[in-house]
């Protein structure tokens, strides 16, 4: 952590973002890689350390993110720390200094509900000295409330195409980019599916990174009027399934803000993704892209109503990170 | 170049790949970022300086690059570096060694062409000790002839259509893809569209990389039946306008070869890419994807003859890099 802390005061002093430095272990305790965040638009501290991991041709299986400020669990102009962390492969993550933003804060909770071992509070005088200002602002902003993040999850392939012309799908994306969406699912409070997803793909929609089911589930959600076949993987009989018998997104919406959802993720078909487009409710997409082409079959959106490319829903890039063979762009309306 | 040398011997000694390293001045000679190769499948020595750059928060414009090697002209697991440092706003490249690769080689002259102050043979003794294998390995290979390289380059939004449903398709990507592919035309031998392209855009087909000619100028290569019009863009009467009267991609291909072409790009729209998809005879794949949803309108490729996902053309990523909101996805078939 010492050595977290001296990687963090390379970081530019006078800047919005605060100071954070961040190394990654092995097993063994051997450090494998080191990162710190160097101002405002550029990658956090966590996300550094893993590309310098990947640099230096290491795995982060089973290693220890040591960072100086909890990671962060919102996405701002970089990914989620806490999701890249998970994604990779870390076990466990020790960390200094609580993150008290209300939109940022929370990925320490968001990582043990996703199964990762997690220790706060190691030398928290000395790393809260080095960020003293910044703390001093993000405690004094108002807490948002009533407010829910919708991320559209889309996976297709450089032409856009979510299945070939017979409806095979799986699996378009290989295993490290599953691997982080079902990262992402660990984080998130709900998964919203059409029935035809249901139907097509009969998809459990538990959050399971590396295969293991993580402790904290998602409310499965699922749209639309036609029945679920029993015994469909979805309905696990643990209270967890909701439905919500409407085409309407805000109906949606209003039906898990009333049970406390802050965070969900559509993961349905081009019909859900096209609805909750065209309502305008969607924060932030992740697409993942595959290095295929496929030249026919169904598109990852249906008919937006544009007709001319400046009606064209034009989001803004925030991260791209590859993920084996594959790419995910994330990116937000705002 | 002495502290690039420095930076190259931080790289493993044993590794198919050379060890290079990369610094990066400000035109007042102030160090802007550095870089080193840390071994095949990381990115080479220039790419690491770049991304360091970025990191920092600085620009590359009006930039020199020092490195240790002549940086490479193809593309391998990496984008090409000599391509990425004229994208990225270098005006000049000093470097030590010449690089004898028969694929790699010919970096030099090529940014040389494309109006790049380049400055070679520095410290060119001390950097050669460093890589003496592998410079002895790379001069026994034999020359490969009559070898042409396809690269199909395509610009797309994220639900892969080039052009809204009343066709209006300037300009889905921005200002930095738009300059990295003007980088990747100064680059190559010709360009190839069909006559369709020449009828609905009237491009120059000029390689333009912020804004002004580069010297070298690729051969404006046009396919189809179809005649061009009278002052057409792409006729600037100075003999590098050549028709092909063929929809036969190979056919194309040997009246290159014929020429002495070595390096092509296909920049034509979906009917011309997906007949070169369809012989077989794309190299590699440049894809620009924009954060766009259309939903409707032309896609990237046409009917490529795929029935179910098994079928899919399916390429390997070699390397992603986001320029401005864009991401440019570089592939190849091995």
């Amino acid at each position: 952590m010492l050595r977290a802390i001296e990687l963090a005061a390379l970081g530019p002093e006078h800047d919005p973002n605060p100071r954070v430095g961040c190394v990654i272990l092995a097993p063994d305790g051997t450090v494998l890689a080191e990162g710190f965040h160097r101002g405002a638009g550029t990658p956090h501290a966590e996300a550094a350390a893993l590309a310098d991991l990947r640099a230096r041709g290491h795995s982060a299986r089973g290693a220890t993110a040591v960072v100086t400020l909890e990671p962060c669990r919102h996405t701002g102009r970089t990914g989620a720390c806490s999701v890249a962390l998970l994604a990779a492969g870390i076990v466990r993550v020790v960390y200094a200094v609580d993150d008290p933003g209300a939109a940022s804060g929370g990925g320490g909770e968001a990582l043990r509900g996703a199964g990762i071992d997690v220790v706060p509070g190691l030398e928290a005088d000395r790393a809260s000295a080095l960020i003293a200002d910044w703390l001093g602002t993000i405690r004094s902003e108002p807490e948002p409330s009533g407010v829910l993040r919708v991320i559209l999850k889309t996976a297709a392939t450089l032409d856009g195409r979510i299945a070939a012309t017979d409806g095979s799908s799986q699996w378009i994306t290989g295993r490290q980019a599953r691997a982080h969406a079902h990262a992402v699912r660990a984080h998130t409070d709900a998964l919203v599916v059409g029935t035809g997803t249901v139907l097509a793909d009969n998809p459990s929609l538990t959050a399971r990174p590396w295969g293991v089911e993580s402790p904290h589930q998602p409310l499965r959600v699922v749209v639309g009027h036609r029945p679920i076949p029993v015994g469909a993987a979805v309905d696990r009989g643990d209270g967890r399934l909701v439905r919500v018998r409407s085409h309407d997104p805000q109906q949606v919406l209003d039906e898990l803000l009333s049970r406390g959802v802050r965070h969900v993720v559509v993961e349905g078909g081009p019909t859900l993704a096209t609805a909750f487009l065209r309502a305008g409710i969607v924060n932030e997409i992740h697409a993942y892209l595959a290095p295929l082409l496929l030249g026919s079959g169904r598109s990852v959106v249906d008919d937006l109503g544009t007709t001319t490319l400046g009606d064209a829903h034009r989001w803004h890039t925030r991260s791209i990170e590859r993920l084996g063979d594959d790419v995910l762009v994330v990116a937000t309306a705002d």
